[in-house]
Protein backbone atom coordinates (compact mmCIF):
# COMPACT_ATOMS: atom_id res chain seq x y z
CA UNK A 1 0.00 0.00 0.00
CA UNK A 2 1.50 3.07 -1.03
CA UNK A 3 2.35 5.48 2.06
CA UNK A 4 2.57 9.34 2.07
CA UNK A 5 4.22 11.41 4.33
CA UNK A 6 2.39 14.67 5.57
CA UNK A 7 4.13 17.37 7.08
CA UNK A 8 1.51 20.44 7.91
CA UNK A 9 2.75 23.80 9.31
CA UNK A 10 0.35 26.04 11.62
CA UNK A 11 2.29 29.24 10.93
CA UNK A 12 3.35 31.46 13.65
CA UNK A 13 6.30 33.77 14.68
CA UNK A 14 5.66 33.34 18.27
CA UNK A 15 4.53 29.42 17.69
CA UNK A 16 4.69 27.61 15.04
CA UNK A 17 2.77 24.41 15.04
CA UNK A 18 3.92 21.31 13.04
CA UNK A 19 2.48 17.75 12.84
CA UNK A 20 3.60 15.25 10.68
CA UNK A 21 1.13 12.16 9.60
CA UNK A 22 1.26 9.36 6.97
CA UNK A 23 -1.41 8.53 4.99
CA UNK A 24 -1.63 4.53 3.83
CA UNK A 25 -4.15 3.89 1.40
CA UNK A 26 -7.07 5.52 3.10
CA UNK A 27 -6.12 5.37 6.99
CA UNK A 28 -3.90 8.10 8.42
CA UNK A 29 -1.29 7.49 11.20
CA UNK A 30 0.60 10.04 13.69
CA UNK A 31 4.14 10.21 13.22
CA UNK A 32 5.23 13.60 15.36
CA UNK A 33 3.73 16.60 16.07
CA UNK A 34 4.94 19.64 18.26
CA UNK A 35 5.71 23.74 18.34
CA UNK A 36 8.60 25.74 17.71
CA UNK A 37 8.97 29.02 19.68
CA UNK A 38 10.66 32.16 19.25
CA UNK A 39 11.50 34.70 22.00
CA UNK A 40 10.48 38.02 21.20
CA UNK A 41 13.53 39.21 23.21
CA UNK A 42 15.03 38.21 19.93
CA UNK A 43 15.69 40.16 16.45
CA UNK A 44 13.26 39.12 13.52
CA UNK A 45 16.23 38.14 11.78
CA UNK A 46 17.04 35.52 14.86
CA UNK A 47 13.46 34.41 15.11
CA UNK A 48 13.29 33.42 11.33
CA UNK A 49 16.23 31.61 11.39
CA UNK A 50 14.95 29.36 14.88
CA UNK A 51 11.67 29.12 12.76
CA UNK A 52 13.82 27.75 9.48
CA UNK A 53 16.24 25.69 11.30
CA UNK A 54 13.41 23.99 13.60
CA UNK A 55 11.45 23.41 10.41
CA UNK A 56 14.15 22.07 8.39
CA UNK A 57 15.13 19.97 11.46
CA UNK A 58 11.58 18.37 11.27
CA UNK A 59 11.94 17.92 7.82
CA UNK A 60 15.67 15.79 8.23
CA UNK A 61 14.38 13.59 11.38
CA UNK A 62 11.18 12.25 9.40
CA UNK A 63 11.21 13.01 5.52
CA UNK A 64 7.96 13.89 4.84
CA UNK A 65 7.13 13.67 1.09
CA UNK A 66 4.74 16.95 1.06
CA UNK A 67 3.52 20.24 3.06
CA UNK A 68 0.50 21.82 3.83
CA UNK A 69 0.29 25.34 5.31
CA UNK A 70 -2.36 27.19 7.03
CA UNK A 71 -3.31 29.93 4.95
CA UNK A 72 -3.51 33.01 7.96
CA UNK A 73 -5.64 35.69 7.47
CA UNK A 74 -5.36 39.53 8.05
CA UNK A 75 -5.17 40.58 11.45
CA UNK A 76 -7.15 43.82 13.18
CA UNK A 77 -3.59 45.35 13.96
CA UNK A 78 -1.63 45.58 10.54
CA UNK A 79 1.90 45.36 12.43
CA UNK A 80 0.75 41.92 13.79
CA UNK A 81 -0.91 41.18 9.69
CA UNK A 82 2.84 41.98 8.80
CA UNK A 83 4.98 39.78 11.65
CA UNK A 84 2.47 36.73 10.95
CA UNK A 85 2.75 36.94 7.03
CA UNK A 86 6.60 37.36 7.26
CA UNK A 87 6.67 34.21 10.09
CA UNK A 88 4.47 32.35 7.06
CA UNK A 89 7.00 33.57 4.26
CA UNK A 90 9.83 31.88 6.44
CA UNK A 91 7.89 28.41 7.14
CA UNK A 92 7.11 28.10 3.35
CA UNK A 93 10.86 29.33 3.01
CA UNK A 94 11.60 26.45 4.93
CA UNK A 95 9.17 23.69 2.87
CA UNK A 96 10.31 24.85 -0.75
CA UNK A 97 13.85 24.96 0.18
CA UNK A 98 13.69 21.25 0.99
CA UNK A 99 12.06 20.92 -2.83
CA UNK A 100 8.91 19.98 -0.93
CA UNK A 101 5.34 20.37 -2.75
CA UNK A 102 3.48 23.30 -0.47
CA UNK A 103 -0.35 23.04 -0.67
CA UNK A 104 -2.36 25.71 1.04
CA UNK A 105 -5.43 25.84 2.84
CA UNK A 106 -7.20 28.18 4.46
CA UNK A 107 -8.62 27.38 8.40
CA UNK A 108 -12.11 27.00 7.35
CA UNK A 109 -11.29 24.11 4.62
CA UNK A 110 -9.21 22.74 7.30
CA UNK A 111 -12.13 22.66 10.07
CA UNK A 112 -14.26 21.57 7.79
CA UNK A 113 -12.00 18.84 6.92
CA UNK A 114 -11.36 17.54 10.71
CA UNK A 115 -14.52 18.63 12.00
CA UNK A 116 -17.31 18.96 9.26
CA UNK A 117 -17.79 22.54 9.99
CA UNK A 118 -16.14 25.81 9.27
CA UNK A 119 -16.85 27.01 12.81
CA UNK A 120 -15.85 24.55 14.83
CA UNK A 121 -13.51 25.99 18.14
CA UNK A 122 -9.90 25.29 18.80
CA UNK A 123 -11.01 22.48 21.10
CA UNK A 124 -13.20 20.45 19.04
CA UNK A 125 -9.95 20.71 16.26
CA UNK A 126 -8.24 19.13 19.25
CA UNK A 127 -11.12 16.49 20.17
CA UNK A 128 -11.49 15.24 16.29
CA UNK A 129 -7.98 15.32 15.72
CA UNK A 130 -6.88 12.87 18.71
CA UNK A 131 -9.35 11.05 17.67
CA UNK A 132 -8.97 10.22 14.04
CA UNK A 133 -5.05 9.89 14.67
CA UNK A 134 -5.91 7.80 17.98
CA UNK A 135 -3.79 9.76 20.08
CA UNK A 136 -3.77 8.91 23.70
CA UNK A 137 -4.21 12.99 25.02
CA UNK A 138 -5.22 16.11 23.78
CA UNK A 139 -1.75 17.70 21.66
CA UNK A 140 -1.44 21.36 22.12
CA UNK A 141 -3.69 24.22 20.15
CA UNK A 142 -1.09 24.61 17.39
CA UNK A 143 0.36 21.10 17.28
CA UNK A 144 -3.11 20.35 16.42
CA UNK A 145 -3.93 23.20 14.27
CA UNK A 146 -1.08 21.91 12.24
CA UNK A 147 -2.19 18.03 12.52
CA UNK A 148 -5.38 19.50 11.15
CA UNK A 149 -4.13 20.72 8.36
CA UNK A 150 -1.93 17.86 7.13
CA UNK A 151 -5.26 15.82 7.32
CA UNK A 152 -6.82 18.21 5.21
CA UNK A 153 -4.46 17.67 2.76
CA UNK A 154 -4.48 13.98 3.19
CA UNK A 155 -8.39 14.55 2.69
CA UNK A 156 -7.45 16.39 -0.58
CA UNK A 157 -9.07 19.22 1.30
CA UNK A 158 -12.14 17.45 0.51
CA UNK A 159 -13.83 17.68 3.73
CA UNK A 160 -15.30 14.79 6.10
CA UNK A 161 -16.07 13.09 2.63
CA UNK A 162 -12.81 10.77 3.25
CA UNK A 163 -13.47 10.28 7.13
CA UNK A 164 -17.21 8.77 6.21
CA UNK A 165 -15.08 6.53 3.81
CA UNK A 166 -13.03 4.98 6.74
CA UNK A 167 -16.09 3.94 8.76
CA UNK A 168 -16.36 6.53 10.69
CA UNK A 169 -19.88 8.71 11.25
CA UNK A 170 -20.01 11.92 11.89
CA UNK A 171 -23.51 14.39 13.45
CA UNK A 172 -23.01 17.76 14.47
CA UNK A 173 -19.36 17.29 13.94
CA UNK A 174 -18.48 15.06 16.22
CA UNK A 175 -17.35 11.19 15.39
CA UNK A 176 -20.23 8.74 16.13
CA UNK B 1 42.73 47.78 3.31
CA UNK B 2 39.94 45.73 5.00
CA UNK B 3 37.01 45.10 2.70
CA UNK B 4 33.17 43.61 3.65
CA UNK B 5 30.81 42.78 0.94
CA UNK B 6 27.09 43.89 1.85
CA UNK B 7 24.39 42.84 -0.30
CA UNK B 8 21.08 45.14 0.63
CA UNK B 9 17.69 43.84 -0.30
CA UNK B 10 14.30 46.20 -0.84
CA UNK B 11 11.81 43.31 -0.53
CA UNK B 12 8.42 42.88 -2.69
CA UNK B 13 6.75 39.42 -3.76
CA UNK B 14 6.27 41.22 -7.52
CA UNK B 15 9.77 42.74 -7.40
CA UNK B 16 12.51 42.01 -5.40
CA UNK B 17 15.57 44.46 -5.50
CA UNK B 18 19.46 43.39 -4.99
CA UNK B 19 22.45 45.20 -4.63
CA UNK B 20 25.76 44.77 -3.68
CA UNK B 21 28.92 46.73 -2.97
CA UNK B 22 31.98 46.64 -1.10
CA UNK B 23 33.33 48.86 1.51
CA UNK B 24 36.69 49.44 1.09
CA UNK B 25 38.18 51.23 4.42
CA UNK B 26 35.73 54.69 3.64
CA UNK B 27 35.11 53.88 0.32
CA UNK B 28 32.09 52.15 -1.39
CA UNK B 29 32.60 50.48 -4.37
CA UNK B 30 30.00 48.72 -7.04
CA UNK B 31 29.92 45.23 -7.34
CA UNK B 32 26.36 43.97 -8.92
CA UNK B 33 22.47 44.88 -8.58
CA UNK B 34 19.24 43.25 -10.29
CA UNK B 35 16.01 42.46 -9.73
CA UNK B 36 14.23 39.04 -9.04
CA UNK B 37 10.55 39.11 -10.04
CA UNK B 38 7.57 36.63 -9.56
CA UNK B 39 4.70 36.47 -11.95
CA UNK B 40 1.26 36.74 -10.15
CA UNK B 41 0.21 33.55 -12.35
CA UNK B 42 1.93 31.60 -9.92
CA UNK B 43 1.09 30.12 -6.60
CA UNK B 44 2.52 31.91 -3.26
CA UNK B 45 4.81 29.16 -2.89
CA UNK B 46 6.44 28.96 -6.15
CA UNK B 47 6.72 32.79 -5.91
CA UNK B 48 8.49 32.05 -2.60
CA UNK B 49 10.73 29.70 -4.28
CA UNK B 50 11.58 32.32 -7.00
CA UNK B 51 12.37 34.81 -4.40
CA UNK B 52 14.85 32.33 -2.29
CA UNK B 53 16.88 30.88 -5.77
CA UNK B 54 17.26 34.20 -6.58
CA UNK B 55 18.36 36.07 -3.49
CA UNK B 56 20.71 32.07 -2.95
CA UNK B 57 22.11 32.38 -6.58
CA UNK B 58 23.33 36.23 -5.48
CA UNK B 59 24.80 35.13 -2.49
CA UNK B 60 26.65 32.01 -4.48
CA UNK B 61 27.67 34.11 -7.17
CA UNK B 62 28.97 37.38 -5.08
CA UNK B 63 29.76 36.00 -1.54
CA UNK B 64 28.67 38.28 0.36
CA UNK B 65 29.53 39.31 3.91
CA UNK B 66 26.76 41.08 5.92
CA UNK B 67 23.34 41.65 4.50
CA UNK B 68 20.73 44.76 5.02
CA UNK B 69 17.33 44.62 4.72
CA UNK B 70 14.60 47.41 4.67
CA UNK B 71 11.59 47.19 6.81
CA UNK B 72 8.82 47.03 4.90
CA UNK B 73 5.43 49.12 6.29
CA UNK B 74 1.98 48.50 6.48
CA UNK B 75 0.23 48.88 3.46
CA UNK B 76 -3.71 50.18 3.47
CA UNK B 77 -4.59 46.86 2.04
CA UNK B 78 -4.18 44.28 4.58
CA UNK B 79 -3.80 41.46 2.00
CA UNK B 80 -0.77 43.36 0.88
CA UNK B 81 0.52 43.97 4.09
CA UNK B 82 0.21 40.12 4.31
CA UNK B 83 1.75 39.24 1.01
CA UNK B 84 4.21 41.66 0.86
CA UNK B 85 5.29 40.46 5.12
CA UNK B 86 5.61 36.59 3.06
CA UNK B 87 8.22 38.31 0.17
CA UNK B 88 10.18 39.81 3.70
CA UNK B 89 9.70 36.71 5.37
CA UNK B 90 11.23 34.53 2.31
CA UNK B 91 13.74 37.28 2.03
CA UNK B 92 15.41 37.30 5.08
CA UNK B 93 15.12 33.51 5.31
CA UNK B 94 17.15 33.39 2.00
CA UNK B 95 19.74 35.24 4.05
CA UNK B 96 19.90 33.64 7.51
CA UNK B 97 20.06 30.23 5.68
CA UNK B 98 23.18 31.68 4.05
CA UNK B 99 24.71 32.39 7.86
CA UNK B 100 24.61 36.08 6.75
CA UNK B 101 24.47 38.34 9.58
CA UNK B 102 21.15 40.83 8.70
CA UNK B 103 20.59 44.19 9.58
CA UNK B 104 17.15 45.85 9.43
CA UNK B 105 16.44 49.51 8.08
CA UNK B 106 13.67 52.07 7.98
CA UNK B 107 12.98 53.52 4.24
CA UNK B 108 13.65 56.79 6.68
CA UNK B 109 17.22 55.82 7.44
CA UNK B 110 17.92 54.32 4.39
CA UNK B 111 16.70 58.07 2.62
CA UNK B 112 18.90 59.93 5.55
CA UNK B 113 21.86 57.96 4.86
CA UNK B 114 21.99 58.20 1.34
CA UNK B 115 19.82 61.23 0.32
CA UNK B 116 19.99 63.48 3.86
CA UNK B 117 16.99 64.20 4.64
CA UNK B 118 14.02 61.30 4.97
CA UNK B 119 11.27 62.64 3.09
CA UNK B 120 13.51 61.78 -0.49
CA UNK B 121 11.45 60.90 -3.99
CA UNK B 122 12.43 57.95 -5.64
CA UNK B 123 14.03 60.12 -7.42
CA UNK B 124 16.46 61.44 -6.02
CA UNK B 125 17.32 58.12 -4.10
CA UNK B 126 18.25 56.39 -7.92
CA UNK B 127 20.15 59.79 -8.61
CA UNK B 128 22.58 60.14 -5.32
CA UNK B 129 22.98 56.27 -5.83
CA UNK B 130 24.07 56.52 -9.27
CA UNK B 131 26.44 59.41 -8.23
CA UNK B 132 28.14 57.54 -4.74
CA UNK B 133 28.85 54.43 -6.67
CA UNK B 134 30.46 56.13 -9.52
CA UNK B 135 27.13 54.18 -11.98
CA UNK B 136 27.38 55.05 -15.56
CA UNK B 137 23.43 55.03 -15.36
CA UNK B 138 20.66 55.44 -12.83
CA UNK B 139 20.17 52.06 -11.70
CA UNK B 140 15.97 50.56 -11.58
CA UNK B 141 13.78 52.57 -8.78
CA UNK B 142 14.25 48.92 -7.00
CA UNK B 143 17.40 47.87 -7.38
CA UNK B 144 18.55 51.41 -6.56
CA UNK B 145 16.37 51.24 -3.24
CA UNK B 146 18.54 47.74 -2.82
CA UNK B 147 22.38 49.47 -3.02
CA UNK B 148 21.01 52.63 -0.70
CA UNK B 149 20.36 50.19 1.86
CA UNK B 150 23.65 48.64 1.44
CA UNK B 151 24.77 52.33 1.64
CA UNK B 152 22.99 52.65 4.49
CA UNK B 153 24.65 49.58 6.33
CA UNK B 154 27.98 50.71 5.08
CA UNK B 155 27.70 53.84 7.25
CA UNK B 156 26.19 52.08 10.28
CA UNK B 157 22.63 53.51 9.55
CA UNK B 158 24.44 56.57 10.26
CA UNK B 159 22.88 59.22 7.64
CA UNK B 160 25.27 61.45 5.56
CA UNK B 161 28.24 61.73 8.00
CA UNK B 162 30.16 58.53 6.93
CA UNK B 163 29.45 60.35 3.45
CA UNK B 164 31.15 63.61 4.40
CA UNK B 165 34.04 62.00 5.72
CA UNK B 166 34.98 61.29 2.12
CA UNK B 167 35.49 64.31 0.92
CA UNK B 168 31.38 65.23 -0.52
CA UNK B 169 29.49 68.32 0.87
CA UNK B 170 25.30 68.16 1.29
CA UNK B 171 23.73 70.58 0.52
CA UNK B 172 19.55 69.86 0.69
CA UNK B 173 20.26 66.30 0.27
CA UNK B 174 22.27 66.77 -2.76
CA UNK B 175 26.25 66.47 -3.40
CA UNK B 176 27.86 69.68 -4.45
Amino acid sequence: MSTVRILGIDPGLRITGFGVIDKVGQKLAYVTSGCIKSSDKDSLPERIKTLLDGIGEVIALHNPQEAAVEIVFVNVNPQSTLLLGQARGAAISALVGANLPVSEYTALQIKQAVVGHGKAAKEQVQQMVMRLLQLPGTPSADAADALACAICHAHGGQGLGAIATRGYRVRNGRLV
